[in-house]
């Protein structure tokens, strides 16, 4: 399925998560929003790696982009550096940004490809001060290509989004979680700008909010309609019929067509099978990872228990209470009506469909 | 089904959610639990009405003997008043209190029998004071009743926990919300003091977290094991197999057996469905209500955004967006694997098996 449409996108995040300041990368804080746009300069590797750790940055293409540049500067820190030292320390930055978080497979993605990238320029024989400017560009393209991929993931789900209809999310597949437009959130800034009329259901997403914090935000900002659910709401608001739709992005695609996404998004998937509902996933090619054989073999990261009983400035649950904190579940494939890639819409059986996405790659 | 024991239960909550103080009715501000611990001294029935609106007081059972003592204030406030000004008085208390929250049933059900009293005792011709005492002894008799009414809930769902069970469990229906051992809790406490061991997983339960800030505590102080979730884990902490059972409370039961509880309930009764898993709803009969056809006569409260944009002490929305916030959701009775009650567990089809609890009750 394409729309085989070139239209660009207007309206997207006002605000760009990541952006090169030509020493240093300028980093969206965002944990802060909506309340306080604050833009971190961050100069080492190490910034990059606790910026990532912390969620400053999150969405599954925000955090590949970010290590990306990571790795850039921890290579400039070394200007006096000879060409084998140079790729060393880009290979200790890709080992060292890896553990930063465990699950979105971007992450693994973007730093291989930097490694690789490295590897080659080391054996070009340039200067060091080229071979940083190669490797920033490595970088830049990353961030360029996840631009392009989110625009024609709309572009391709464009025709699934119908005047009338309410949609779904949870957490934030937006703007802020990719280079621009999003993944899930794609599709509904073009159809905006295509004068359909829908309605959008942001789940708040607990524990840290990224549905109302950002998704809310983000739809609001564009003019699209918006309205707040808490999580545990999404059930009653499709019993009542208002929703059509459920579109998530999703941090890892295993072979089998299971889907990681943040917490709570097996839970939806569940109840839109329940109500008869489409859940669609969006999905960069760089999500999808076919040597995870299945959602089993996922790594779910734990959080630390103060996001859900400290989270927002206030305790809000007895001290010394147990919690269990993963910030991301699996949703098994038969939920799964489509994925959404940049190269069309696949559906069952996965194992088939989405290798096929990538032999046609090649 | 009875266990026909007459344990007495020694854990439930160590706070008295309600007391009265002589010339006033002590009420615990539940909305500053875990972390303070206020009790409010309520001379006036407006004062009760206040509590109940804005959930200082909540838990359909306790918000019922709240407004019977709201009743109780509003009729010493006239201590010359002639009997027929007496009863007019606590008649316009009956009504003024009764619009303090729509949907738990147990509201209005207080309330008629505070009004039956009111309207007995109007006419024995005894002096105000005499009156008012028999008034304040109805409502100590609505909260002795409660009391035991939990303790039958327990002893009858005692036979549903078994050694190394995992139990789910949505807001807090446990000792703060009733008169003492709670409905959905009062098994678990019960199960605890007889040695049997188990697990409670107690979803935060938003807006309010009445399970993060009530339940977990409760549970903690009486020594249970207990694991705190966001409402989005419920699904995958049930996947994982973890679950055995849900034992949730309601604050109406229609005549079909659909249950309207905190909004939440619903979305977790499908969870619990796809993964096989019993949802039980504990219930005394002054919860259910035979007046009421079906779920879609229940009025489902509204309330304020800010619950869900800036409920933590910092505001976590952007300003301006559109919130849906309904307090309570209806679960259809086809998801209801069994009702306890006082009398005994009832199954469907809940049209005849709710009748005849009330009919054994004439």
């Amino acid at each position: 399925m394409s729309t085989g449409t070139d239209q660009d996108f207007n309206a997207s995040s006002p605000l760009s998560s990541l952006s090169w300041g030509g020493d240093h990368l300028l980093m969206l804080d965002q944990r802060l929003l909506p309340e306080e746009i604050v833009f971190l300069k961050l100069y080492t590797a190490e910034e990059v790696w606790e910026g990532i750790h912390s969620m400053k940055v999150r969405g599954a293409p925000a955090i590949g982009i970010a290590a990306a540049y990571g790795v850039v500067l921890a290579a400039r820190a070394y200007p006096g550096a000879l060409p084998v030292e140079w790729l060393e320390v880009t290979r200790k930055a890709c080992a060292y940004l890896a553990t930063s978080r465990p699950t979105a497979v971007n992450l693994f993605w973007a730093l291989d490809r930097m490694k690789e990238k490295a590897g080659q320029l080391a054996n070009t024989a340039s200067s060091i001060a080229a071979l940083n400017e190669q490797l920033l560009a490595e970088a830049d393209a990353i961030r360029a290509e996840d631009e392009e991929v989110c625009r024609r993931i709309g572009e391709h789900a464009l025709p699934l989004i119908q005047d009338g209809m309410g949609i779904l999310t949870h957490c934030n597949a937006g703007g802020l979680a990719t280079a621009k437009y999003g993944t899930a959130l794609a599709p509904m800034y073009l159809a905006h700008e295509n004068g359909i009329s829908f309605k959008v259901f942001a789940d708040e997403t607990r524990p840290v909010l990224q549905g109302a914090r950002l998704t809310a935000f983000e739809l609001q900002q564009a003019g699209i309609d918006v309205t707040l659910l808490a999580d545990n709401m999404a059930a009653m608001v499709m019993s009542k019929g208002w929703v059509q739709a459920v579109i998530v992005g999703t941090d890892r695609i295993a072979a089998n067509g299971d889907v990681a996404n943040k917490i709570g998004t097996y839970g939806v998937a569940v109840l839109a099978k329940a109500h008869g509902i489409p859940f669609y996933v969006a999905s960069p090619l760089s999500t999808i990872d076919l040597s995870t054989p299945t959602g089993q073999d996922i790594p779910i990261e734990e959080r630390a228990a103060e996001e859900i009983t400290e989270g927002f400035g206030k305790r809000t649950a007895p001290q010394g209470v147990k919690v269990f904190n993963p910030a991301f579940d699996v949703t098994p494939n038969e939920y799964v009506t489509a994925i959404i890639t940049e190269k069309g819409i696949v559906q069952a059986p996965y194992d088939e469909s989405l290798k096929d996405l990538f032999a046609d790659n090649d």
